[in-house]
């Protein structure tokens, strides 16, 4: 159940109907940034999004939010397309999500996200949050989880096995792989030089681009393909259902709330 | 030019290509809330997306850049399904939309706006963001503009002559008309009681919930339909490509930038 | 009765003694900023205030607080005299005044503008302050209205009246008669030219500047004179009673609070 | 000259005029709070505005801000009409004022202020701005003062001889009297019991009312009169323009600006 | 008994033994700036800090934060090793301090200060904590209390007598010997030009060097000794502790809570 | 060289002298949280703070900063002593401490971190840092870098050899076993139970509390000796000497600034 695609209505019905996954929601979250000469900038929201949609088609019965599309992206603003939200910013705009969607009645909110950038930002949002309730001893009505989506089990060794080298860091050939899978009609081609790219630190902006000249870090983007692509979404949607059926049927200590 | 679906060469070449609407930016701005026993929670970001996407069908150099799909609806909190950022946190993500935007050389940025209860607090932010540079003497690099769909020219008047009685103010039927022609497939029916919904004040979420139980405001959704959505679509790209042109032809005061 | 100008007792004893306004009070809200260069730089916040005072002359039931004299004035800053809070402190203010009033146990607070600049902060303030409860599932101990003052029933028609052209935007010959009764002490003349000044859009200080090098936009201010505005807050009085009268009178839905 | 009443080129004009006040600008600020059975809630913003005022007229080259009428006064929320900033909004209000004046070139910002629970936040409000300067070592244009009126030469002493007992903290009768000079008509008279209000800390709202219900800090206001609060005014009036005159012919260490 | 070298046991033991101090925490508090050609950078939180836990030595009742070493020093920076805060994180900081601390159930806050530079801001903060409950009209769970070691009984006095001349403001000869007293390993000797500092006000970094050209303000710091610095603490400790133990006992207004 | 201890003319001497680590310093940061039954609560600031006095004593060239004592600990705050920061306060104070340190002139900052809770907003603090210079093109005039002090090389190793099981996650034995070494008169002892503590999830104060009933996450302290906590810190003194030389060496990508 998409949310934004569903009416009122159907949403209530589905979050008092008493099933597993009743009171559990989805939000795919990521960033708008360069993906190097030939990644869409879309990629690591995109990404999330495919996944969540695509595991939606298998089971109904999973509510996705509509997708997080900006997150922390500072380190690429060198770059033409990228949007980035400063982390304080970003802070804010999470913790409004959280507090709309717990008012509804959702009990454990589940991001699934598709950009490294974001994890710090989100993980300390997530104690901002928690820390409103510790301060005056009362236990939140929801529990926050952040999973990246190569973290999935069996996902990250699948993309090993499709890229032994030329993995990377940023603008990788699998998540490339998983848009192209998706956006077929946007593939996109260019010489890489060199054909795997650089390593190294992640700082301001400038710093970043005089580093990675063209956007990608230690990546060969060259080895992705739509049926890679597939095959790796083909692997995160089981494994996303999964995942969130433990995290629906988890409680808080203490009993459920 | 979508620029999540774009790489940032692309972006970059676009924006030196000296064409006349290479430095100017569509945003698509809405909301995702209660749209009444039919109408999608996405309604109000789906809506400028539509319009804006396919715009840029017809002109491929018109820049779109992810669609901002959460904005202002407190007062629709009390429906599930609605997702609310409060003001302040939407002033900020706007702030950081136009730094990002406003970093890469775009010099207009345009935001099509789906959802009535954003007015106010964009105009807000426009006015936070020109005070940081009138406080100091000096002038902004970019000029802001905020557009309502609906009243591109030409719009508003066949609103009209499609829906005379029960357009009301929320849940209208030319925007769920809008949605259906884009996704036929999510077209919802209920029986509505009243036909027409009640007039009234808009306040916080419960005052709300209590005087609109199923979230309409003087509408009568029944009367959309694809058909007519479509016909709105289209008299919309062409107010709206318009309407860009002039934007991006307009100069500041005191000579171009 | 004006709270400045009374002791605490006797703004206890008017809260608690059961009249139709005895929760109700009203806040002449304006800015301080250039009105062109006849105008006074107080003109927003004296026209509010004028007619507030006068209105309380007439029926001394009326509760009217201090006059909150700086407003969002970001784009008047290219011209001497001009004060302006940015946006986001002009809401945490207004905040704080709204939280200040209900505490006494003020039900119904009631912003008296004068200045068009202010509406949409003030509007994004109140989405604010209701989003605080609309969150919680819980309701306001208060409604919020914004009314301009050139907005009360007969009022705008009676300008049109008095000042068919030359009217415009920003330096009213309206305003500045309203001021001219009040300050007749205080009559400034000068030479316009051209004798109506530009329209045109308003953005940051030095555009507007630009744009409109007297400050004025779209005005004849030559034609206010004393005996106009003394009309004009004839006028507004009974108008603003009525309008207090049937806002007191209003229930919040779902019953009474 | 008292910048509400006039024309922004008459202080356009002034600024450049040359003078020696012509860079200086005083901003009475004060509080709208309770002052016991028979003080005005507006006395603290009343008292710097009627001493600035009065000055305003024996010097026309004094330039007086508008009043800002609302200051840092949580302590008397439980009284009725009390209306309060939070220190952190306070600041925030009082440093877009001094972005505001300095932007059209005062280089001395005088603050007269008439609330003692002031004080500390205008102070950390000052502090708070330079430290905008320190932090990248760079010199404001700008000097910052705080005075409260009763601390003006020979004001202090003059209010000690006028109530050697019974003069205290809040709602002292040397403030009240200058009030009634002011406003004769509005005098009110109440029993006080006891005659001496008590003395004690100051601390949140509940505390202070119960510790003083009257809301008298150590004070007799009944010795106050409209003569003695004329001594009072004529008395400071000579101390504020000698102060504001010392005070304008400051330098900035390093030289002048 | 120190915080930070207990174990929550032990302090949550303490907590509920029913001792007098039992629900009282002082907390040093100060500064890390310049002092002089020869006073250590932390002299401000080293004062404070040395004073309390030589009063901890003496009665282990007495329960002791961490120092807060950190303040209000933007005018110091203009000098090597100073570190400030802005007011505005100051006072967020105490805040999370102060949280922190009342949810473990102290009910007396005891500021311990050692930096002149800091009171205003601390006085600012304590009104904006108490403003929460002031303006819900509810009573915090704690008393906060502010108190400079040079303001306790007995001890200015002292310092007088042992500095009649050149004790100054800034790199006291008092404040350093309290430090050689703690550290003399880490006395450091210069040869002051002039002998007793200028004096002068404090506003911005660049100004204050321009005054304050090696950072002394109205001192002879060679005065100092670590025998006098001896008599200091020695004179602070039974002071501190009967301010404390009279702070526990207070109650507040309408009884306890 | 520790700053707090020191003048500044010796750190402005310093910062001067063009020795390797001349523009480099390191800020020990850490949390004050319960650590079990036995652990001190100052452990996580003690640890790094007695880690890089131990290497300034080696290495008289390395600045060494006042210790940053609490950070971010939401989850303990059901234990008692414990204090912490909001994430979001914390990236203020950080965000403060760059600025003055920057301000001097240091162009390396190194936060030798004890917390594993700060780890997120430290990084989200770092990305605010240099968003501020990414969304203007410019590049900052430093280089920031957080270390844990177990993540030094060689240190990892060392406790899991000493401590083969039972090492776990909070209050380990590698960390109670350096406080031991530094606070040997501070040693306490407790029966465990369970020896080794269990394991789980970091959520808000009540759900942790819950889970983990003495504080501990997987650990048995019992192991922890003042002879391990010396040789913990034998082993971290030099790898951190040469992590920080290394990090002098650093040069920001488009050569040295």
């Amino acid at each position: 159940m998409l949310i934004h695609l569903s009416s009122w209505p159907e949403i209530d019905a589905r979050l008092n109907d008493g099933g597993p996954l009743s009171k559990t929601v989805v939000v795919p979250i990521g960033s708008n940034e360069q993906h190097g000469p030939t990644g869409l900038l879309g990629t690591d929201w995109l990404c999330p999004e495919i996944i969540a949609h695509a595991a939606e088609k298998i089971d109904g019965g999973l509510i996705v939010a509509p997708t997080f599309n900006i997150g922390m992206a500072q380190h690429h603003l060198a770059f033409a397309g990228t949007i980035s939200l400063r982390p304080s910013t970003f802070m804010a705009a999470i913790t409004d999500w959280v507090s709309s969607l717990s008012r509804h009645g959702f009990e454990r909110i589940y991001f699934l996200n598709g950009h490294g950038g974001n994890v710090a930002t989100i993980e300390a949002t997530i104690s901002e949050i928690y820390a409103e309730w510790s301060f005056v001893e009362d236990q939140p009505p929801f529990i926050l989880k952040l999973k990246n989506w190569w973290d999935l089990p069996g996902v990250h060794g699948l993309c090993t096995r499709l890229f032994p080298t030329g993995h990377g860091m940023h603008a990788t050939p699998s998540e490339i792989a998983v848009t192209q899978a998706a956006y077929p009609e946007r593939i996109k081609t260019a010489d890489y030089s060199p054909q795997i790219a650089p390593n190294g630190p992640i700082r301001d902006a400038l710093d970043y681009r005089a580093r990675f000249p063209d956007g990608r870090i230690g990546s060969d983007p060259a080895q992705a393909s739509p049926e890679k692509g597939q095959q790796i979404i083909n692997a995160a949607i089981p494994a996303l259902l999964s995942d969130i059926a433990a995290f629906a049927a988890e409680t808080e200590a203490g009993g459920p709330h």
